[in-house]
């Protein structure tokens, strides 16, 4: 994990001497703990990850979770109770004179606490570096993302058969995520939606007991998460036959999509993949419809930093691992959403999602 | 929801004139913004709720959530980008001299983002009040834990016959979460836990590729997310025909629960029930095998503020609910939890999950 701390402090904008991810109670978790230890299983509640310029990285771990922090191979400092906690913290923040924090997903709460430990220290808010090391994926990264991506798109096909006229959306959500966890995900890697019919056309909504019927546009919006890292996909699809304007819309965005797909390359700027999508959807009877950015970076969060959006300057660079998913919603008729997960390489865009593209008609 | 934001300025220590909940990327959201708003869907990320002294409460929100904001019912704000959002957060804080913040579930950098928007308000931490405040239950919030619990004891009872030498542990894992999700549950309120064999000495563990096998103890822990209310249990199983240290194991669980049953009671502090239970366990040949607290409230969150463990102060209440999870490990052999979801009252502790507590034998 050497070369992720580094990673780190080469994107810092001003030298600290230390930089220390501190968890608080769940959710409040800093997943750039699990980065910089490279671990992927455990809580990890009220625990800390130190990371020194030289690379060095040293857990300060709950008894509890010790034998799960010990699969990092990294030197640990284990604490019983809240004083063994506080002097091990105590011990690593000596001589720091400018200690590093990830304010941005650190508690409030967890920072005053840093401040009363280490009184005379500088504290520098160094998440942008952080976010900006997160968003190049090393190898083992990149094997955990294409896995979680798999398993999403090898379960939404499984399933395709279970989405007919009469289930309802909670029904199909529950078998897409039972399909991915036998396909071996972690676990969901979000609230999965599947919004039928005019609750298509609420990009947030997530599913409920309505009944899917005839002539109902479905977006379905789903990711596996594997180990500690997101997939993120969505599919829309046609129960029975399209009309001629879910067709029209359907296409609208997958052309809306495929433009994009060509700027995603290393050297672009954020802003200028969302606008060829915005572009295409402006140019046509949708325009204004597309209410959403284009798309995020996911690795070990869903929104896993930069984005896709219209005041993106994040230039794209080898490593980095965007969904595009444009859409068109239309109150009280339907939505349209296609998303997938790309690899920027040199050599341009790898879909990591291969579940097909095509409006599939269902039963 | 007045009486909510009521009840969180009554166990204010000092005045503030607002306070705000402000929701940063997911995981990053303060899970207040829902206690205040009684919101129980959507996502809200970059949102906040703003609640002042009379009990108004009003949201800022973002285009993309305005339909999931409306079923609140309380005045709200739109904005569709950065600046609007700024603005809308400007005037509310405008005049405020003393603003209220949850710094335990705020980021740091939200933090930052108050000062600079309310330069001359003096910022004060009401994250105590806050949690005071949701300690206590209201019936709508009783209403949606009940149904958590019940969803959660139901299908532990459903998947028994499942649960076999064979199985792999991630395979009873998804069988369990896609029956909760059948019967209703928004989702699973945290990554379920199978421990199988000597995975079962691991309190934090989660469930991995490992087949059942005869004679093993099977840690299941679980819960139902119901809208946004957590349920949390657990049951210890034994695969074939309980060995008489296995039984002993779970007797001494059984009787160090059931200690502590009787101290859940109105006014009695927290580190008295752990101690009850803690003492049972003390006094047999398992003694320092307890290795973690008791238990924890649940509500919004799986840990949702007071705890009941060695150190804790905090004096039971009508209206509060808690885990009551004792639990023995032996490092190589196995463990045993039981955990059970109780509600205080003033006639004695109610427990609200009902699966059953006998030591199970499965096939």
């Amino acid at each position: 994990m050497k070369a992720r701390a580094k990673a780190i402090y080469r994107h810092l904008k001003q030298p600290v001497d230390a930089i220390v991810l501190s968890n608080s109670t769940e959710p409040h978790i800093d997943m750039s703990f699990f980065y910089a230890t490279g671990l992927t299983d455990g809580l990890f509640e009220g625990c800390t990850a130190w990371i020194f310029p030289d690379g060095r990285c040293e857990i300060v771990t709950s008894a509890l979770e010790q034998d799960a922090a010990k699969k990092s191979g990294l030197p640990m400092h284990v604490f019983r109770n809240r004083d063994e906690r506080l002097a091990a913290m105590r011990a690593l923040v000596r001589g720091v004179r400018r200690l590093g924090v990830n304010a941005s997903e650190l508690t409030h709460k967890a920072f005053e606490e840093l401040k009363k430990l280490a009184p005379k220290a500088r504290i520098v808010d160094v998440s942008d570096a952080i976010m900006r090391a997160r968003l190049v994926k090393d190898a083992s990264e990149l094997e955990l993302l294409r896995t979680a991506c798999a398993i999403a798109s090898r379960s939404f096909e499984q399933i395709v058969p279970f989405v007919r006229a009469g289930r309802t959306e909670s029904e199909v959500a529950a078998e897409l995520v039972y399909t991915m966890q036998k396909n071996g995900a972690t676990g969901p890697a979000f609230r999965t939606i599947v919004g039928s019919g005019p609750n298509s056309a609420e990009p947030h909504y997530t599913a409920g007991p309505r009944e899917i019927q005839r002539g109902d546009l479905i977006v379905i919006d789903f990711g596996a998460l594997f180990k500690m890292y997101h997939s993120d996909v969505t599919r829309t699809v046609v129960v029975g036959d399209a009309s001629p304007e879910q067709r029209e819309m359907y296409d609208t965005v997958r052309r809306a999509q495929d433009a994009a797909m060509e700027k995603l390359r290393p050297g672009v700027k954020g802003k200028s993949v969302d606008a060829a999508a915005r572009r295409l959807i402006d140019g046509t009877k949708y325009k204004g419809r597309f209410i959403h950015g284009l798309g995020h970076s996911i690795g070990l969060a869903t929104h896993d930093g930069g984005g896709l959006n219209s005041v993106s300057d994040l230039v794209l660079k080898p490593g980095m691992v965007f969904t595009n998913e444009p859409g068109v919603y239309v109150t009280g008729f339907g939505g349209v959403r296609i998303e997938d997960d790309v690899l920027i390489t040199r050599a341009g865009p790898e879909v990591l999602s291969t579940a097909p593209r095509d409006l599939l008609a269902v039963g």
